[in-house]
């Protein structure tokens, strides 16, 4: 199980200091929901007229809690609002029993928190087709709800984690009225990593106040740019949530603010880049830009498709700046391209155009790049003006030994 | 670099033995194209009258022996025809240099076979990028013109191998108007295998008499079923080619003949086979069949999906029967799928029904089938009667080894 628990080598240095949201408390226990001795549950309350906005995987086999979850969103305000998450168990694939769980769980909520049970969202992380034992989360709704506190956010985070190597958090602050307005958010994520949503949760407090229509549209355009262009594995979870709370507190409405959207496009920029960084046995960060399509959609067809290729990975990993494998893996991927008018990039190296290597290519530099834990790779199809932009990591031995032997 | 030369586990016991086919003679000879001290290039020459088909990759960046093969079918059969092959250089993305080569390989195998230029089909398979020292083939056309002999197949299915563990090689036979109609192909592949083509050649020699339309229809219906439901990694090559070449030496003629469509896609489906046992890191053959749904389209992309799927690929490498990612791969596939309708099989241990784990399932039982090597894997989605077969291999650690430093 070489790498299971070693960190990453691309973890930030520290997590950070994620200041108090007004509206919002934290509380974590351990459940033994599945793993012993380390809190697997998080409870978030939220205080009446919280809006709620979310994300979900699109995968036709989602889990439970995300089908409560969809049903609903957009619901009345008024009576506040809770979040409840465990790891360990994702409840997924359980058949009649996903719904059970889900609702007793929703239920232990609503009484013991005082919120509506329409107004409960929960999601679950961890093995796929095993029943969830939620009575062992139902029994400890009570000493949860007692426990919540302003400050408790660093705890949630941790108690989300199943193979992620650190816990990942994220702050961002604008100005307005002469008021600070403040963005938290946290994640957990490693594997089944992949456009929409993989296995990611997500969840992003703040005390701005705003429409829900309006707060569902943000998080839906900056989800696309952010969380649906990282790629670990290809591999697409039936649990994946991104969910933001906005509890009003701040007395400050930001309804069609242009800098609250860009705040919280950074700070899930911020999220995926560390759901990457925490990407199973990844030790490249990598970007890839494909410029020069006739569509944006295409240019993310064509950067997927080197995401993805398991060839363009283990280079990678192995340190060789092999474009050969970039070409083919833009050739497989279905969206047009010409062979001839292709130049690609490894860093500031240019390797290839006009369909061929480069008069001025050296190996060396673009070896040079490859020894580095930050790869930029760069392809302009020379078709048209659009462009996309995702974020992978290489794939080595330790993903393997991470993902033969996960159950055991 | 553990695995790039150990013998897959997963080889057949020995290299069959090929008969000769009436009207076919093959050379091998060493040029040192990119390996020292091993044959790399392979001539078959073929008699006037002999009909040609072929299918080739659908990459949008193919190589340039790709696009001249594609544009030679269905030539004229009146003055023979000459099949040259390279291995260690794929000559793909060479930019013009990549058509010089070809033209001048083709014209030295029409002047030295006295074969038409417009009859001389060439593949190269190997590194992509790097421009093919074509004079090191064409300084060989003599010598191997020279060296023709019936029998010289076995040794051609050495010459074009690259990271290949062993040489493939099948033979069909039918009998018809009291004559034995010979069939043989030998194939070469073991890395980015998947559908439409991967880096894979298919030669398929027979002594049959066909129209070149009845040839050509018969080759890409059995392709479509044989050679395309086959993947490794995902990964598609820029160079993938299957032709067939019936000389008519027989004086029998199948044109029209279910049998002998048989047979081809008997002899296609051993050698697809055997391309899978020889995936790079194999340590396991899987079969997938999802039946149940709507379309065969469908069928195949669940199918494809599961095949593809690195969290279903290295949880069979471990030997763990994590029917949880066959859910998660259906669930991600983008083909219609209803999660409470799903059933599934690991070899005959029915492990999930109506949406959830099946009341007599034993871990135990389908942790013992993972552990053979031949794996079974059926999906039935309980929405119509169409179906699909792929066959995969599992992700290894050798994997890795292989193609995170193949180049150096």
């Amino acid at each position: 199980m070489a790498g299971k628990t070693a960190l990453s080598p691309l973890a930030p240095a520290r997590f950070p200091d994620l200041p108090v949201v007004d509206g919002v408390t934290f509380a974590t226990i351990a459940a033994g929901v599945r793993y012993a001795g380390r809190s697997d549950v998080m409870l978030a309350k939220l205080v009446p007229g919280t809006t709620i906005a979310g994300v979900f995987t699109r995968s036709s086999t989602r889990a439970a809690p995300v089908l409560d979850c969809q049903a609903k969103l957009g619901g009345d305000p008024a009576g506040g609002a809770a979040i409840l998450v465990n790891s360990g168990n994702a409840n997924a694939f359980t058949g009649k029993h996903g719904a059970e769980s889900v609702s007793a769980i929703v239920e232990a909520v609503s009484i013991n928190c005082g919120v509506p049970s329409v107004r409960v969202f929960t999601s679950s992380t961890g093995v796929i087709g095993e029943p969830l034992p939620h009575d062992r989360v139902v029994d400890k709704l009570p000493d949860l709800n007692d426990a919540l506190r302003e400050d408790g956010i660093s705890d949630a985070a941790r108690a989300i984690m199943t193979t992620d190597t650190y816990p990942k958090g994220a702050v961002e602050t604008i100005e307005m009225d002469g008021q600070t307005i403040t963005i938290v958010g946290i994640a957990k994520g490693s594997g089944m990593i992949a456009p929409d949503m993989a296995t990611m949760l997500v969840y992003i407090f703040t005390d701005a106040r705003i429409a829900q229509d309006n707060l569902q549209a943000i998080v839906s355009t900056s989800s696309d740019l952010t969380f649906n262009c990282i790629t670990v594995d290809s591999d697409t979870s039936t649990s994946d949530s991104v969910i933001m709370a906005a509890t009003g507190a701040s007395g400050v409405d930001v309804t069609g603010d242009a800098s609250f959207a860009d705040a919280v496009h950074r700070l899930m920029q911020d999220l995926a880049f560390q759901v990457v960084r925490d990407g199973e046995g990844a030790t490249k960060f990598v970007e890839i830009t494909v410029s020069g399509a006739d569509t944006s959609a295409n240019a993310k067809i064509h950067a997927m498709a080197i995401a993805n290729s398991p060839l363009v990975k283990t280079a990678i990993a192995g340190q060789d700046p092999n474009w050969g494998r970039v070409v083919m893996a833009i050739g497989k991927s279905g969206a047009p391209a010409d062979r001839d008018l292709l130049s690609i990039r490894f860093g500031d190296v240019v390797v290839a155009e006009d369909g061929w290597v480069s008069p001025q290519y050296s190996e060396a530099d673009a070896a040079a790049h490859m020894k580095g834990n930050e790869i930029n790779i760069a392809v302009d199809l020379g078709l048209g003006e659009a462009t996309a932009t995702v974020w992978t990591c290489d794939l080595t031995h330790a993903y393997i030994d991470i993902n033969a032997d996960y159950r055991s």
